[in-house]
């Protein structure tokens, strides 16, 4: 399988997890349509008019950081300006199974202009649970709780 | 140009349209990809929080019904429910040029049990266009205030 086409099937993979949870859960369509104009993010998903904005990136390693293209943050912050929404990266580590979510403020920019995600040194206690997401749509504790944790 | 091809020149058409008036903008998919068992809309745009659902709908004459079949509707239902969003079906007559949104309440059951919007006799007064999605997503006026008059 292809990198591509493995990406593609973890955002699926990630999409029926969250409408698993009850969430609206919508993927972009395939890249290089001519809609990718408009600046889509991976994945949205929105429950109770909370809305959560995705890049996916998927790791085989902890100890490795992830590096992201500008122009994919800045789509991730225009979209979540645009909708009111929260934007996080979404990362799986592959072999380990579960999803977490990284809010941007967790990115470093490079000396190139773009951006890692230092998954080595983040604190584990940083990543949100499909079940923090959760939390957050229903209202019951806000974003602040987790980012300054 | 297919009958498939010009629909999703239509929707990239809307997408574009709803875009430029600031909103964020959503298509799905590719109908048969693995993904559609998750009910995707055609079209989602998110403004301030704020969330409308599209099942997009070309015709070439306002004189005649447009027919929807009911598990377009279903899934129209179903994401409106998760989100907290607003159903509609977006149409657009080609050659008059503008898009315009109804609502889910203007659909009449068929025998067959799909639906139909009667196009014909409607009244103009119960289409909503852009400017009023704005509005509706800026809180100025309530959806009733439209539904009512």
């Amino acid at each position: 399988m292809s990198n591509r086409r493995r990406g593609f099937a973890q955002e699926r993979d990630l999409a029926k997890k969250l409408w698993d949870k009850g969430f609206a859960v919508m993927r972009a369509p395939a890249s290089g349509s001519k809609a990718k104009r408009l600046l889509y993010p991976d994945l949205v998903a929105i429950k109770n008019g909370v809305v959560f904005v995705f890049e996916v990136k998927t790791t085989r390693s902890r100890k490795r950081d992830i590096y992201i293209p500008r122009h994919q943050v800045d789509k991730l912050i225009e979209f979540s300006r645009r909708s009111g929404g929260m934007p996080f990266i979404a990362v799986k580590i592959v072999g380990e199974g579960d999803w977490f979510f990284i809010p941007l403020r967790d990115l470093q920019e490079t000396g190139s202009g773009g951006y890692k995600l230092p998954l080595s040194r983040l604190e584990t206690h940083s990543f949100l649970k499909m079940d923090n997401l959760l939390t957050l749509a229903l209202g019951v504790r806000p974003l602040r709780d987790y980012l300054e944790k």
